[in-house]
C-alpha cells in the first residue's frame, strides 16, 4: 500500500540494484535554443555526453530503469553522486530537493488517476545542471508531451530561456497534473455523497475508505513536492535565474491550492461517515417501527382470540364462559377487538411513529 | 465543489484563455479628490489610460472577463506580470497578495449567502499602484456599492486620501461582508439545533453537512485573506501610507474575528451530530420499550390461553385437564392471567421501563 | 450565539454609531494618593477633564453607551483614536491590546455565571494614559466592587501606586472572576456525570451541548485575554511600572491557569459522550435481553400448545392425535413444556444473558 | 475536580491566607557538608536564620501551611517576594520556575497513587537560594526519604555537592516517583483491555473514563514540570553550577520519558471505547440472532397449528377442513410442520446466523 | 506495555544496577583498516583496552548486560559519564544523543517483528570516539551481520574510512530494520481490511487495536530516532568527517520515509473501525428484517387463525361464528389469508426491505 519497494536491509549504502521488472531503457535527447530544435532518439548513451558543451538547452530523458550500467555510466560522466543514483531506482522515494556541488538533484512524483478512481503515482528524477537537464522516469508515457509540443512549435518564450525554465516548464506540468486527478476525486466524494444518502450500503463505505486512502497517498505525494518548489525557489546556486522564480513561485502557489483542496476533501469526506451512519440507522428504525406497530397491534389481539379459543365447557360450569353462548358475544368480542386494534393505532399514530 | 475553474493542465504559463460562459467585460471609470468626483463607464479601455498622471485617485472597474484582449492591453500599459493577469482570469485562486516593482496585485473573494443558507464566492483581482488601482470582478453587482456612495457624498475623509486608503476601504467592504454571511449561518445553526432535539431527521443530518461544508469554504477563504491584508500592512515599498496602515490593522482585527467565529461554529457543528444521534437513539429506544412491555405482557398469557385451548379430553383420562370442569376453573384462569399481566406491569414500572 | 452587534457592512470605518437599547451612560470619577481618595459621579463629562494634571491617580468609569456625543467628547479630549471609539461600541470585540502615542487601549471581557449556568460576557474597555485610566463598560454592575473598598480602606498599596497598578488590580479582577465561572462548570460536569452513568437521558446530552458550549466561549474570551496581558507585560512605552510587571506576570499565570482548566474540562467533556452512549446502550441491551428470554422461551411452549389445540379428531383416524386420549397425556406435555423452559432458562443463564 | 483552591477572587494581591483545614507547620533543618550531618526539627522558625552563613547545605523543609506568620517571617528573612508566598498558599499551582533577585522559585508537584488507581498530587514549593535550600509542603510524608538517607549515608557525591545538587536530587526524586504511578496506570489499563474483551460492561467505561481523566491530570502536572527543569537548566544567574546541569539534562530526559508514556497511554485509551462498543455491539447481536432464530422458525409452524385449530366443522360443508378426517392429517401435518422448521434452520445456517 | 524497566525510584543518580535476569556479557572486537580485518571474541575486558591507539578502526561490540563491573572498568577507561553507563543499563530509554568531551554518546533502538506481527525492540547504546566505537546490547543477536560481512569482504568503501562511517553503517543497518517490520503490519492491515469487509468479528477489532498499539510502539520508537540522526547530522565536534554526514543526510531521509509511512498507517487503521461498525451494522440490519417481515407477516395471519380458533358456538346464537358451517368459509379464510401474507409481501419488497 505504502511500501516503496526498496532494496534489502543491509545492502552497503549507494549500491546499484535494478529492480525485478524493470524496463530496458529509451533514452531520448532534445537540443535546441531559439534558432531551433533538434529531436533524437540515442541508441547508447554515450551519445548523449557530447552535448554538454554546445551552448544549446539539452534535455535528456530515460524511460526506464532496467539497464543500471547505462545509470552508472551517465552518473561518471555528469559527475552524479551514487547515492542520488541509488534514489532514482528506488521506485517510490519521498520527493526531494539536494544541491550538489554543480547540479541539484530532484525526486518528484507524477500522479495519475483510473476511470475507477484509482490514483497511480510514478517517480521522476532530475538532475539539472548548468548544461544538462536529465530526467529519468520508470515506466514509458508521461505528462510531458505538451511541453515538447510547445518547445517544437517554438510559442512563448518556451525556447528562448535556459534549463533552468525548461525545468520549471516540466515541473509546471507534474503539478498541474494533481488537478485532474483532484476533480476526479472531487466527482467521486460528490456521487458518494448522493449514494450515501438515497441508498446506503457497506458497498459506499469502502468506496469512502478508498476515496479517502486516495486523499493520503496524494497528500503524502503532494506535501513534499512543496517543499521541492520552495527549496528551489531559495536556491542561490545560480542554477535558477531570478526570472526564472517568479514562475516557480507561481507553481509553488499551485502547490499551496492542491494542499487546499486535499485538506478540504479530507474534511468533507471526514463527515461523510456520519452521513451514512445516520441513513442506516434511519432505514433501520423504520423497518423496527413497522414490526412494533404491527405487534403490538396484534398481539393482544391474538391474545383475546386465545382466550375464547379455551376449551372451558360452559356445560360443565354455570361460571365457566357462559358468554361463548350469549346472543351478541361473538359480534362483541369482534368489536371489542376492532377497539382495541384501532386505539393502539390511535395512540402510535398521536406518538408519530408511523 | 472546491474544484477551481483553472486552465488545462500542459497549457503554457501566462496564457491569457477567457473561460467558457464569461461576460464581456463593463469598464467604469470613477475619478475623485477633494474638490469633486467624476463617475463614468467607459466604451474602450484605452479611455482609461489618461487618467494615470492627472493627481486624482482613479478607480478603474471591470465587470466581466469575457474579453481577454481588454486584459492584455490593460497590462501593457500598466505594466502588468502576465503571470497576474493569468490568475485574474482563474475564477477562483486562493486569495494572495503580490509585490511587484511598481504596484501590488492582490486577489480576494467576496462571500454571499442566499436564503437557503447556500455561500457563494466571488473573485476580486486588485492591482494597486501609485497613480491607479484596477478592481477586476467576474460578475456584475457587488459590496462596494457603499463606498462609492460614501465618495459621492464626500463625507468622513473619503475624499481626502490616496489610492492606498482607497483599497483599505474596498478590502474593509469585502471583509464586513463576511458577517452577515456568518450571521445566516448562525441562525441556520441554531434553527437546525432546535430541530435536531425536537424532531431528528436524516434530513438534519443532511443540513448539518452542508452548514459544515459552508463553512469550510468560509474558512478557506477567509485564512489567506487574513494574510493577504497582513501582508499588505507589512508592505515596505511606500505603497501603502502609515496612517492607513492603523486602518488596516482594525480590518485584520476583523478577519481575526471572523476566523474565531468560523472556528466557533465548527467546534459547536462538531458536537451536532452527537445530540442527533442520542436524540434519534432515544426515540428508537422509547419504541422499543414499548413493543417490549407489551410483548413481553401477552406472550406468556397468550401461552396459559392456548394451554386451555388444547384438545385433551376430559372424558378419556382422569388426567386430561380436570380443570376444564372444575365450577371456578374459568374465573379463576382469567384472575391468573390479570395477576401475571399485573405483576409484569409493576415489575416493568419498577425498572423504570414504563 | 458567537455574533457580534457589529455596525452594518459597509459603514464608514471609525463612524460612531449607538447600539440600540443602549442604556445612558453613568460617569464616575475617583481620584486619590496616599492621602485621601474622593469618590464622585459627575453630570456632565467635562466636569472630568480637569483632573488630568493634578498628581492624582484618576479613575474615570463609565457604564451604559447611550450617548455617543459623550464619548466623541471625551475622545477629542484625550486624544483617542477613532478606530478604539468604534471598538468600545462594539459590544463584542476581540479582547485586544493596542498601544497609541501617549496611551494604551485595552478591550478585556468581563464573564459571569448563572445559577443555571449560562455564562454571559460583558465587555470592558480600558484607556491606560499617564494621568488617567478611563473604563467603559455597557451595562451597570462590575467586579471591581472590592478593588474599590481596597481603595477606601487604603490597605496594602493600594493608594500608593500609580495609574498602572490600578489597571492591573481591575485587570487582575476581571481575570479571578473567571475561576468562580469555571468552578461553577466544574460542579456542572461533576453533576452531569454522575446523571449519566445514572439515568441517562437526552435531556443530559442537551445540558453537555451546552456545558460544551460555555467552554468554548470562555476560551474565546481568556485566550485573547492571555494575550492582552503579554502585550501589557512586553509594552515598553513607559506607561507600565517595572514593580507593576511582576504582579502583571502574576496575573499572566492566572490566564494560563485558566486555559488549562478549561481544556481540561473540555477534554473530560469530551470523554461524557462515549459514556452517556454506553449508558444508553446498556439499557437498551437490558431491555431487550429480557424481551428475547421471555419471548425465546414462550414461543416454543405456546406453539406446543397450538399443536395440542388442533381439531384433528382422534375418532376419525387412529394416526390422528391419539395422545390426546391418552391417560397421562395432559400430563406429559405439561411437564414437557416444563422441561423446555426450563431448559431454555438453564441455557440463557450459562450465557449470562440473565 | 481540576478546581484550585484559590482565595476568593478580588482579594488584594500578595494576601496571605490560611487555607481551611491547614495542617500546623512542622519545620525540619538538615545542615550538612562533607565532614558529617546534623538533622533536628527546629521548636520556632527563627532557629532556621542562623543557618545562613556556617558554609554547610541547608535544607529547611516545612510540612504543614497552617502558620501564615511563620511563613512572613521567612520571606521577611530570606527576602522571598510576597506573591510567590501567596503562590506556595495556593494548594494546586501550576508548576512553575521564577527567577527572583538572589534565590528561584520553583513550584512542583508530587505524585501518588492509591491502590485503587486514584491519583493525588502534593504541591512542593522551593526556594532555591545561594545559602539555602527552602521546601515547603502542605501535609506531612513526602517522597524525598530516599535522599535523607543518601545523605545520612553519605554515599555517592550526596554531600560533597552544594544547594544546587540538593535541590536537583529533589526534583529527580519528585519526577522518578511518576513512574509508578504510570506503572500502575499501566496495569489498569491492561486489566481494563482484557475485561472489555471477555465481559464488556458500563463499569468498565466509567473506569476508562476515570484512567483517562487521571492521564490528563497527570499531562497537567508533568507538562509545567518539564518546562520548570527546562528553566533550571537554563538558568545563567550562577545558582546552579555548570556540573549539576549535566544531571538536571538527565532529570529532563525522564520528563520527556514521562510525557512520552503518558501521550501513549491516552493514545491506547482513546481505542479501547471501540473496543468496547465492538464488545458490546456483538454481545447484542448475538442475543439478537438466537431471538430471530427461534421467533423466525416457530411463528410459521405456530400458525400452522393455528389453522388447523380453527373450529370450521368438516359436518357442516365439504370444503370445511376435511384434511382433519384425513387418515394421515395429523401425521402430515407434524411432518410438515418439522420440514418447514428444518428447512428454516437450515437456511439460517447457510447464512451463518447460527 | 510502554513502562520501561526503571531503576527503584529515589535511587542515587548514575548508580550502577544490573538488571535481574540480565545476561552475561560477550566482549567482540573487530579492529581493521584498508589492509585487513582481525575479529575476535575476548575474555577480559581489559584485553580492549589495548586497541586505543593502534591507528586501526575498532569496533567493540557488547553482548549482555549482566556484569556491571565491566562495564565500569570499560567506563573508568574510555572516560565514560557514569549517567551514560546508567542509561546503558536502562533496557528502554528513549533513543537520543549526547555529545561529552572527546566522544558522543547515541541509544537508538532496534525494531524486529515476529511472524504473528508482534514488534519488539531492543535497546543499543553506542559511544563514538575518535580511536573507538563500542556498541552495547541486551540480547545477542542482532541487525549488523551484514556490515560485518561487508567489512569481511572489504567491498565498497567498508573498509577505508573510520569509526564515523562505521556508525552510520551500523545506524543505516538499524533504520533499514525498520523497513521489513513496518511492511509486515502492512500486510497484516491489508489482510484485516479485507477480513472486516467479509466477515467482520470482535477478533478483527482486538487485532486493529493491536496493530495501533504496534504503530505507536514503532512511532515513539521511530521519532527520536530521527532526532539522533539529525543531532548527528548537526555535530561540529569533529567526530563526523563531512563526507560521512553525506550518508547520514541519506539515512535521515530513511527515519523520514518511516515516519510517513507510521503515520499514513495510523491514519488507514483509524478509517478501519468505521468499516468494521457499518460491517457490523450491516449484518444486524439484515437479521433484523428477516425477523421483521416473517414476523409481521405471520402474525397478523396466526391472529385470524385465532379468530376461527375460539369457541362460539353456532347452535348457541344466529350471531355466533355462522361463518364456520358456511359452504366455503373454510377455502375463503384461507384465501384471505394467502391474500393478506401476499399482499405484506409486496408491500415490503416494494419498500425493498426483501
Amino acid at each position: 500500500m505504502f511500501s516503496s519497494s526498496r532494496h534489502a536491509p543491509g545492502t552497503a549504502p549507494a549500491t546499484l540494484v535494478a529492480r525485478a521488472g524493470a524496463e530496458p531503457p529509451v533514452v531520448t535527447l532534445i537540443e535546441y535554443d531559439a534558432e531551433g530544435i533538434e529531436e533524437r532518439q540515442v541508441g547508447s548513451i554515450e551519445e548523449v555526453f557530447v552535448c554538454r558543451d554546445n551552448g544549446k538547452v539539452s534535455w535528456i530523458n530515460i524511460d526506464g530503469l532496467g539497464d543500471v550500467e547505462l545509470l552508472r555510466k551517465l552518473g561518471a560522466h555528469f559527475r552524479l553522486h551514487p547515492l542520488a543514483l541509488e534514489d532514482v531506482l528506488n521506485t517510490s522515494h519521498r520527493p526531494k530537493m539536494e544541491e550538489h556541488a554543480d547540479h541539484c538533484f530532484l525526486i518528484t512524483r507524477m500522479a495519475s488517476v483510473s476511470d475507477e478512481g484509482e490514483v497511480t503515482f510514478e517517480q521522476v528524477s532530475m538532475f539539472l545542471g548548468h548544461t544538462f537537464l536529465i530526467t529519468i522516469q520508470h515506466l514509458p508515457g508521461d505528462v510531458f508531451e505538451q511541453v515538447r509540443q510547445r518547445l517544437r512549435a517554438g510559442r512563448g518564450f518556451a525556447r528562448t530561456r535556459g534549463h533552468d525554465y525548461l525545468a520549471y516548464a516540466l515541473l509546471d506540468a507534474l503539478v498541474d497534473h494533481f488537478f485532474p486527478v483532484l476533480e476526479k476525486i472531487g466527482e467521486d466524494v460528490e456521487e458518494l455523497e448522493d449514494l450515501l444518502l438515497e441508498s446506503p450500503s457497506p458497498e459506499c463505505v469502502a468506496r469512502l475508505h478508498e476515496i479517502k486512502r486516495s486523499l493520503l497517498q496524494l497528500r503524502r505525494a503532494a506535501w513534499p513536492e512543496r517543499e521541492v518548489i520552495a527549496a528551489l525557489n531559495r536556491d542561490e546556486s545560480g542554477l535558477i535565474a531570478a526570472e526564472t522564480k517568479v514562475f516557480l513561485r507561481d507553481c509553488y502557489d499551485h502547490t499551496v491550492s492542491i494542499m487546499d483542496v486535499i485538506e478540504s476533501y479530507r474534511d468533507v469526506t471526514a463527515g461523510m461517515m456520519d452521513l451514512y451512519l445516520s441513513s442506516v440507522s434511519n432505514r433501520t428504525n423504520e423497518v423496527m417501527r413497522v414490526l412494533t406497530v404491527i405487534a403490538s397491534i396484534f398481539i393482544p389481539l391474538t391474545f383475546m382470540a386465545g382466550v375464547y379459543g379455551m376449551n372451558f365447557d360452559p356445560d360443565a360450569s354455570p361460571w365457566s364462559m357462559p358468554e361463548l353462548r350469549a346472543r351478541y358475544g361473538y359480534p362483541i368480542t369482534l368489536a371489542a377487538m376492532l377497539l382495541v386494534g384501532l386505539g393502539m393505532l390511535f395512540l402510535f399514530r398521536k406518538k408519530r411513529w408511523i
